[in-house]
């Protein structure tokens, strides 16, 4: 693993659900990071169509693909071209009536190397993700959180619902993640205030750096931007904000792309940083793991003594 | 629990291990803050003396009191006085040879309803904790992470490096707790740049706004300020950075003070917002508890097969 290497986020507007179309200008996106120098490019979540869940609909399962699929050979023909490593993000269709939320790790001409199926699955009025995706599978020793070992590092590649919580950044971390990766599409509903808004940005990019704090390792978020009217009509649309991000083990900014522009957008990640600020403040050593037991209960309030 | 109530984080700078002179102090802080209202005080960590961890000695032990010793009971008679909820922190001595670094709750003329025992121990130059305090007991069905039931609601009371740990700040929310609170007492060393004092500080804002957010609660951190040289001589001393904040269950800031000021900072808080926060953001619906076993394990890397 070299010390220091070039990452991009990329941050798109998708308009339509033409996945060949998407994935020209992703192609196009990556060739500008790779001509800036990136070894490693993360794509946002769901990237090849427009963010589908804001409705319910049975036709969008036609939109779902096999891990195989057109955007995996997509991207896998590109992350060769470049000699990349490249974080995809799909519509997996396991089996028929099976789907998930999945991201896959491309290692340049070894084609995939790791596959992660999005754990935790949100459900909001606008974000129907509990229509369309299955949990990814609790399975083996590291019960789906993963990471996945690529020539820039083992990747602890989680997906958009997944950034709200520790324990995923923290199981990752603990499972020798040396970053934290976050494909997410997430955005404003145009009805709240900008008050609203902005509570709702920050709080977003507030946990994530703090996941790059507590467990010393920096963080990539790619989102999406643009407007998605509802595909039904209803609902107000969502607004993606963007503001794709970088932050290094500290939770300091490496890079912060705006809420509107879409763009290849890279930084220089010091991958030695994390054995210095781990030394400066180790938290690793002093976790009360004798006192965690608890953390694998759904709510503890109703179970006390009076 | 009333709706909203008005609390207080207290930022002291403390010159002497005097702590009659300390607590005057403290006891005109809190007048003040209950001058603006405030139902709720919170002080800051081992705030009736200097912070004397900055060496290894002995002699320090000296300064360590019982559960019902001055500094509770000067704290005792505070809290009746002006009928309030009161956090303290205090140096316990539990035993002979065995020592806590401890908060208590005081809740009016009802005396202490609470007491939690600092669960994560630091130790790092400057900060020889290790030295002093035994970590606090994973006894009962909580494991220590108890919050404890007053006037105000229900608190969920961490110490200091606690803050660095979101699976502390999660138990004590699956616990019940309506809010965290974190006395503690953090500086920087004068001999790192600006550059890595701001980012040490942000992040330690960052986390605890974190910690808001990951489980829709309000936080408040009451911590030291001030330049206090060590004992021996040794070492550059530390210079507390204040920066005593509050925070609403999204991370957004209710108030936050400077890094010199002595005060007492008051700001309402809206308890019913963690109601609308947890609806717009359901997290604890969503929890992979049966993927969670491994937050109980040291490290996971080391156990995988090649």
């Amino acid at each position: 693993m070299s010390q220091s290497i070039t990452a991009a986020v990329i941050q798109q507007a998708v308009d339509s659900n033409d996945k060949e179309q998407n994935l020209d200008r992703t192609e196009a996106l990556i060739k500008e990071a790779v001509e800036q120098g990136a070894e490693l490019v993360v794509l946002q979540e769901l990237h090849a169509t427009q963010y589908f869940c804001q409705v319910e609909d049975t036709n969008y399962f036609d939109l779902a693909e096999p891990l195989d699929g057109y955007t995996y050979q997509r991207c896998a023909d590109i992350a060769e071209a470049h000699d990349i490593v490249l974080v995809l993000s799909q519509f997996e269709k396991r089996a028929t009536g099976l789907y998930h939320n999945t991201a896959q790790v491309i290692d340049g001409d070894k084609g995939r190397v790791g596959v992660f199926r999005k754990m935790h699955i949100p459900d909001d009025p606008g974000f129907y993700e509990k229509f369309y995706f299955t949990p990814g599978d609790a399975e083996g020793f590291l019960k789906g959180f993963q990471p996945v070992q690529t020539r820039v590092g083992k990747l602890g590649v989680l997906v958009c619902w997944d950034q709200w919580y520790p324990e995923a950044a923290r199981l990752m971390a603990l499972a020798g993640a040396d970053m934290l990766i976050y494909p997410t599409a997430i955005g404003w509903n145009p009805e709240d205030d900008t008050e609203e808004q902005n509570r709702q940005r920050d709080a977003w990019v507030t946990i994530q750096r703090a996941h790059a704090i507590a467990n010393g390792v920096p963080v990539l978020v790619a989102n999406r931007t643009g407007f998605e009217l509802s595909p039904s009509g209803s609902g107000e649309g969502i607004e993606f904000w963007g503001t794709s991000f970088i932050a290094g083990p500290q939770g300091e900014f490496l890079l912060m792309a705006d809420s509107e522009s879409e763009g290849a957008f890279c930084a220089e990640i010091d991958l030695e940083r994390s054995e210095n600020v781990r030394r400066i403040w180790p938290y690793l050593r002093d976790r009360r793991i004798d006192a965690y037991d608890n953390l694998t209960k759904r709510w503890l309030a109703d179970r006390q003594l009076p």
